[in-house]
C-alpha cells in the first residue's frame, strides 16, 4: 500500500531525465556502435555511464571545483577511450561524440505523457545535466518542459537538498506540493526525505537487455508508481 | 546603415522579456482597473514600475543581498500602495496582485513570431525576472522557450556582464553568435559593448499611450531593427 496520495495539492512535477525520460544507454549504443571503432558498444556506454556518479561525487565533496556535466562527461569519455584502446578519434569527433548527452532519444510514451501531464501540472526538470544540455535535448526530442531546473542553476548536484527544495523554493511552493518522478529508487527517497511526493516509474531496460534492472518493486513510501507516463497521467487524472 | 548581419553564424537569440515580449503596461492597468480601487490605473502601473530600476540597482550595488524580482515587486507595490492612499486590500489581496507579473500579456505578434524564430534558432529569456515568474508567464500565454534563462541563473542583474555573457556560456558559443532581442536600446548597448548581435524590437506603446516612446531611430550599431518579432523573422530568414 502506497503513501495516501495527495494530487489535489500537487501543483509541480519535476522529472530526473537521464534513464527517466531519455534511454540514455539505447541512444549511446547507437552512436557509438555507428563510429565503427571496432568495440562493444553495450560494454562502451556502460562504462560511460559508470564514470557518472564517481565523477560527480568529486564535485560534491569539493575536490573538484563546480563543473558541469559536459565536462564531466569528457573527462570520463577519455579515460574510457583509453581503457577501450581507441586511439582514432580527432578532437573533432570526441567533441561530436560528447554531445550525444545532447541528442538522447525519448522512451516511447515520454512526450505524449508529458504533454498530458502539462494540462494539469506545472512539469520541470530537476536533472543533474547542465541548461545547455537540456535545452538542446529538449529542442531534440520535442519536451514540452514548462521550465528546464538544473543542478547548474543551484549549483549543487543531486542527492545534494538544495537540488529538491529548490523546485518548491522556485514556485514558492512547500515541498509537499511539488513531486519528483524518476527511476531511481535513490533519488526519490533523497526527495522523500525533504517531503516532496515521489512517483517510481519503471525503465527495466535503463541499462541495456544485458542488465535488465529487477529491483521494480513498489514501496510503501512512494506516492505513486507506474509502468511510465501515461499511466502516471492516468493516475493522477490529468 | 545598420552593422553587417551576419545570419549564418547565430545559434542563440536571447529576448528581453518585460515590455520585450509582454505588454507590463495594459496588463497592469487592466488588473489594477478591475479592482476598483478608485486611482488612476495608468498612473498606477507607471509607478510601480519605475521602481524596478531603482530596486534592482540596491541589488546590483551591494545594499541589498540577492533579491528576486517578485520580492522586490512586492517592496515596490508596498511603497505604491502607501503613496496612492490605497488601505483596502489584505494581504492575500496584495500577494494576488503582485503576481500580475507572472501572466502579463504577450505583445501580438510574439508568439506567432516566436515560433517562427524557434524553428530556424534556440531562443531563450535573457530577463531580470525570476525563473518561477517566467515559468507561469510562458505557461500562461503560451510562449515557447527552448530554456527559461534570469538573471536568477546568474545571481546578476542586468545590465550586469555576467547575464549577456552568460547567454553563451550556456551553450558554449561565443558572444557573436548570440542575439539580444530587446525593446530597449540600453540594453541592446550593453550587449553590443561585449560582442553580442542585437536586435532592436520597436514598442511605441510598452509605456502607454500616455507615454508613446518616441526614440525609435535606426542606429548604426545595432544589426537588426524590426517593428515586431514576424518582421524580425522575415530579416533572419526563418
Amino acid at each position: 500500500m502506497n503513501t495516501p496520495t495527495k494530487p489535489d495539492v500537487l501543483k509541480v512535477l519535476a522529472f530526473d531525465v537521464f534513464g527517466t525520460v531519455v534511454d540514455w544507454h539505447g541512444s549511446i549504443v547507437r552512436e557509438v556502435g555507428a563510429l565503427g571503432l571496432g568495440v562493444d558498444a553495450v560494454d562502451f556506454a556502460t562504462a560511460w555511464r559508470n564514470g557518472y556518479r564517481p565523477a560527480m561525487a568529486r564535485v560534491r565533496s569539493g575536490e573538484l571545483p563546480w563543473t558541469r556535466i559536459d565536462e564531466l562527461h569528457r573527462m570520463i569519455l577519455d579515460q574510457v577511450l583509453i581503457d577501450f584502446g581507441i586511439h582514432s578519434l580527432n578532437e573533432a569527433q570526441k567533441h561530436e561524440l560528447n554531445l550525444v548527452w545532447h541528442r538522447l532519444s525519448p522512451w516511447p510514451d515520454a512526450v505524449s505523457g508529458l504533454l498530458r501531464l502539462k494540462r494539469k501540472f506545472t512539469i520541470v526538470t530537476l536533472s543533474n545535466g547542465n541548461l545547455g544540455l537540456l535545452a538542446d535535448m529538449a529542442k531534440n526530442a520535442g519536451l514540452p518542459w514548462d521550465l528546464i531546473l538544473s543542478a547548474e542553476v543551484f549549483r549543487h548536484y543531486k542527492p545534494d537538498p538544495e537540488t529538491y527544495l529548490g523546485v518548491g523554493q522556485t514556485f514558492d511552493l512547500p515541498p509537499e506540493q511539488t513531486m519528483l518522478v524518476a527511476a531511481h529508487k535513490d533519488d526519490l527517497e533523497a526527495a522523500h526525505r525533504l517531503g516532496l511526493q515521489t512517483a517510481f516509474i519503471e525503465r527495466p531496460t535503463e541499462f541495456g537487455p544485458k542488465h535488465q534492472r529487477t529491483d521494480l518493486n513498489h514501496e510503501t513510501w512512494t506516492n505513486y508508481h507506474a509502468a511510465d507516463f501515461n499511466q502516471l497521467a492516468n493516475q493522477l487524472g490529468a
